[in-house]
């Protein structure tokens, strides 16, 4: 493994340990529904971002934990509602049943019902001043919300067979791209990184937001699921629209290279402080799972 | 009209005029979904606790126009959740079908997870001292989760044909009585109450909350739908496990009024100034819908 690969290998056991410690240990039906959709060995891309990005100042490594927990969580809720029988009906994710597979459908609804708010929870926690704290959780909020996360769940969706190469593009940031950028700017807020650095952050992270969904599109049609964790092609079985399926696999991977590229330019001005972000560019358009 | 209903009406007009504000206004079916699901004539019991409650001190109205819209949201997010076919499977509610009935399974459960965060931000944005802020959003926070509002909900769907009353009592408080007893806290934190006067209002709040929930099995029996806006005996069709199912009408009756007496006698100490409270105390269990 390259110093890279073993960064974010840390990362990754640094937030599977903090989820582990914030997750509801007692034994009931929610609890084990909550554990068991977020303790799955994701890739923890949303709270690497915010290790990264905190790393470029400095914040007490509690507060960054706690961060990247909440925004693991709220990922992971989105993902339990997404794969519920009346959206993508998915029976399998990161290898294993989904949520409703394994537990049910109420049940499944409720973890994610109460991943959210556990993540606000936590970030009211963290060692760090009240206005900032605000600012973190105005701008998760936001996130998550109408105008974020939510908002693009319901475009994709009512998606049209035949979007424009813009509709798909406005569904992804804020399906996706919006809490990947948020995770970039709690990054930057916690470690009290200038406006102007954290402009630059947030810049970088709709490039790569975008770039991870359509590199998604790519694993969904190349990769067995054996190494996706997914069915390969159950996009195509479901007619979901991808970005190969509205403009081709060809000019879909330059799409994504040239994101990654863009991506890199707009880190510039932060000199060889932000080489892993760098490097996380690329790592995001040359994963296979 | 006596001079509480008055105010009653007053509040409730109040907050529906506030939430009609903070309501994402745009032509989309997410937002359409959301304003049908809030703005519906519901009874508006947790914006007039917080409206009672910070009347107990000072406080800015537009801050506490927000904190009654941000309860209310929460509130409503969780019916819509609740009425699912995975869950309550309930068509109609306040005398008109229920959101996924309206629009559909996917909409109603995406509306839910949208009003959920915007009841944050709203919080985020109100206009008071950062730390009382931060309280706010945590109190808040910790009653719709695990531990509160979700944790009561999955208590509800998987409690046994035979469940104690001790069983039935802390579902309910988990399910409606922390969102009650949040909704008084956040009034006196708002005004500065201090902390002995927030912890009585806290412990009204749960006596109240499970009054609030009693007197609803027993409209659910005697009303029709008419004057209840759900279906007559629609707990009793699906076999729904209530007070009057556990320890018979009259106990229900019985043991909702003693709960507005306790209620009472617990504000003794505030004087004439908590005499509203006592009077919504008296409404909380003397109300047919």
């Amino acid at each position: 493994m390259s110093d890279f690969e073993n960064l974010l290998k840390e990362y990754r056991d640094q937030v599977n340990k903090s989820l582990q410690e914030v997750l509801p240990s007692e034994e009931s039906r929610l609890a084990e529904a909550m554990r068991y959709s977020v303790l799955n060995g994701g890739k923890r891309l949303r709270p690497i971002l915010v290790y990264l990005s905190s790393r470029l100042g400095s914040c007490d490594r509690q507060s960054i934990n706690l961060s990247a927990c909440a925004v693991e969580l709220i990922h992971c809720y989105s993902l339990i509602h997404d794969d519920l029988p009346s959206m993508d009906n998915d029976d399998l994710r990161r290898g294993n049943p989904t949520s409703h597979i394994k537990f049910d459908e109420a049940t499944a609804i409720l973890a994610g019902d109460a991943l959210q708010p556990l993540a606000f929870e936590l970030i009211c926690n963290i060692n760090i001043d009240e206005k900032t704290k605000i600012k973190l959780l105005s701008k998760l909020a936001n996130a998550c919300g109408f105008s974020g996360m939510v908002g693009g769940q319901v475009k994709d969706i009512q998606m049209g067979l035949k979007p424009s190469v813009e509709e798909l593009d406005l569904m992804h940031f804020q399906k996706t791209g919006r809490l990947i950028q948020t995770s970039l700017e709690i990054g930057g807020l916690l470690s009290k990184l200038d406006e102007e650095t954290i402009k630059l952050l947030s810049n970088y992270g709709k490039k790569i937001g975008l770039a991870f969904q359509i590199q998604d599109d790519i694993i969904d049609i190349e990769s067995p699921a054996s190494v996706s964790g997914k069915n390969q092609g159950s996009d195509l079985d479901q007619n979901k629209i991808t970005y190969p399926s509205v403009v081709g696999l060809e000019d879909s991977r330059s799409k994504a290279l040239t994101l990654a590229k863009e991506a890199k330019e707009i880190l510039v001005p932060l000199s060889k402080k932000a080489d892993n972000l760098r490097l996380l560019a690329d790592y995001v358009v040359t994963r296979n799972n």
